[in-house]
């Protein structure tokens, strides 16, 4: 399997789906393509009609967006593993999952993903809604599971939900204490720290995605 | 199961989680909410954490977001019936439904779906692309199924895409014979025949998805 990324410091999407092959040692060859550059759409081009990142090719198949991908490894790969046993909780982790995927924009807009840095700036209301929405989400599921993941084991959801974790931390974002002690769990896992420490290597800059002010 | 959707005139979202239900007869009681009133802000909020169209309640099972709406009911009602048999085929489905359903924003926003008007509106070339796109999309699958659904059988793709053969429709937009020919029997179908006729007996206007000119 080959797993294209873009820049570990800036893309959430492929973050979302690396975690997936990280959790379960999948170990595909990640391809990882600068973002906006020549090579990122040349090479895309050859594997994707959509030319974007994240992309998975799996012999024959090939997957491009982070959900699609998801939910392609754990029904091709993990049977079924990677979302919750009961259907109820399924049906909750792909609500919130799918709320992710098309929703959050002004959290997505005005604080892009930026792994390196610490940051300063000042939210609009609509992304202070969606910070509280999330907070909504992961404390609840912080009420029922207090030491796990969303859902106890992990699941799709924690990989929908990772890059927001690295926000909190790079904005100096304030959460209620359980939210605040999810979002830690996650900064603190095994594979956020890898993909952290090989964000730390690069050096490229991509302007549209440096925002507010460093502290 | 209780479903509630917006008014069928207008609600894309509410149109695709609808289809699965009518498409293998599982008659939800349909609850049907004006957009954008305190009726439906108020009802909504009883049941879902995001008030908005289309949420689904099955018993102690709330679901928002019309594809976790069809994954639930693939999964808990249809013993996966809803996705193509292979694995390859399924892997494509859902990168595409993906794609719906978190991009060709330009569409979204510039061709409202407007069941029973008929308009002429100039579009921009980032809405051009997205329907250069799904003309491909299209044309793909037909190509592979010159006499079925996306994938032969029915599926969420087909869900996924129906409110676009409608736009199509009301904007009068030129796609390739392909891609014309999946449009029409999308419109043609005995479900989309059955919205059109329930949307076909709203009154009600909302403004913000009234766009171009009458024709």
């Amino acid at each position: 399997m080959q797993l294209y990324i873009g820049n570990q410091n800036y893309s959430t999407w492929s973050l979302r789906a690396w975690l997936i092959f990280d959790n379960y040692n999948l170990n595909p060859e990640v391809i990882k393509l600068k973002l906006f550059t020549s090579d990122f759409y040349d090479t895309l081009a050859k594997v994707t009609p959509t030319a974007k990142v994240p992309t998975l090719v799996d012999g024959d198949v090939a997957v491009w967006d982070s959900l699609a991908i998801l939910e392609y490894v754990n029904d091709a790969h993990l049977d079924g593993a990677a979302w919750p046993k009961s259907t109820k909780e399924r049906a909750r982790a792909r609500a919130i999952s799918a709320e992710m995927h098309s929703g959050f924009f002004a959290v997505r807009n005005e604080m892009p993903m930026n792994c390196r840095a610490q940051r300063k700036l000042s939210l609009s209301e609509d992304a202070l809604k969606d910070i509280a929405r999330i907070d909504v989400i992961w404390s609840t599921q912080m009420e029922q599971y207090p030491e796990g993941w969303l859902f106890g084991e992990w699941s799709i959801a924690d990989a929908m939900f990772a890059p927001v974790a690295l926000r909190v931390e790079t904005y100096g974002i304030q959460l209620s204490e359980k939210a605040s002690r999810y979002q830690q769990r996650v900064l603190n896992s095994t594979s956020i720290q890898k993909w952290l420490a090989e964000a730390s290597l690069e050096t490229d800059v991509v302007e549209e995605d440096e925002a507010g002010e460093t502290v």
